[in-house]
């Protein structure tokens, strides 16, 4: 787990001493903003969403969490109160260990301590994105800029992207409709850029598709 | 400085031979997005905004930066290109210190990475609220939520808000024009909420403000 890489044996078999496993299925609530947290987490296994939600229901995501990813860092500096809502997308398996714990082994640690920044520091940079195309960008740019970044994630030279969420997941990561990503998606396909088959997305004119990124 | 807090002497002394300080003019840039940066950077005096932009010259405003407060944290763990665009909004004292000597001290001192766990931890809590905003509240709802976490900032019973930085600026971190924020000023002063005069608002109806920032 690259979170725990180069830790000395003994410290990686203490935590795991610690660590428990928990199962959630799919649209399980994980915690909720403003709830008491006091676990760090690690997804092993499936998909988890984190997001916002405003009290008439309206839910904007913040990020989704990949296997090997941990969640609920605040927990580790003593701040208690989760600052966001955590929802499991698909079946997973979630390792938890005692924040404090973390916390102990951290400040002997600063290798563990290293690791948890360049987490911190990837969140920053892609919420910096977000807030660049939410403010910045319409729907149409954020379409295709999300494209792209799905597409440079899975590798430069891949043609197709495979989407890890419903079309409605993907409105609430780039803070619009259901209703508005389709018709995008429909006049990208119009235009010979794309040609989606549900989750699967072929590019089909990939220089297209940088141009309407911006 | 916060950041330096609980540090050996020696620690602090050592980083204190290396830094050097640089004055800044109003307007003028800091750094550019995409610049390569190897400096680490601490605001002694003035204002600095954190910003993206876009080919066409529209800014979204992510951070602005008080004297105290570090930014250009990502020299410290090898990230050597700048994720953003920094300049000066006032007269400004910078003090400048090698991202290597950082990064250095930091391995043998958890505590100093303790420290830059939390500023990165509150800078990314404060995306996550602009990332909401954004995202799921209109631009009366924003200038409401900004006024009254300005409010906060400013000690729970004040009943005033002086705003750091003129209308336009006010604009950028809410994603929206001058325009937008004057009307929906203006407004808020029809219902009796509040009083504006330049930058000092006075709150009339803290009840309303707090209904309007939902």
């Amino acid at each position: 787990m690259p979170l725990f890489q180069g830790l000395a044996e003994r410290d990686q078999a203490e935590l795991a001493d610690q660590a428990f496993i928990r199962r959630f299925d799919p649209e399980e609530m994980i915690f909720r903003q403003g709830d008491e947290v006091t676990r760090f987490h690690v997804l092993m296994e499936g998909g988890v969403k984190l997001f916002r939600s405003t009290s008439e229901g309206k839910e904007q995501t913040l990020y989704v969490v990949d296997p090997g990813e941990p969640f609920c860092l605040c927990t580790i500096y003593n701040n208690r109160v989760a600052p966001l809502n955590a929802r499991a997308i698909a079946a997973s398996r979630v390792m938890s260990l005692p924040g404090d714990v973390m916390e102990k082994h951290s400040h002997g640690t600063p290798l563990l301590l290293l690791n948890i920044l360049r987490v911190l520091n990837t969140r920053l940079l892609s919420s910096m994105q977000m807030i660049e195309d939410l403010a910045l960008r319409d729907v149409q740019q954020r379409t295709a800029s999300f494209l792209r970044h799905t597409l440079l994630a899975q590798g430069d030279d891949a043609d197709r992207v495979s989407l890890r969420v419903p079309r409605h997941e993907v409105a609430r990561i780039l803070g619009t409709t259901p209703e508005s990503i389709s018709r995008v998606l429909a006049r990208m396909t119009q235009q010979g850029m794309i040609r989606a088959q549900g989750r699967d997305i072929a590019i089909l004119d990939r220089e297209a598709l940088d141009r309407m990124a911006g």
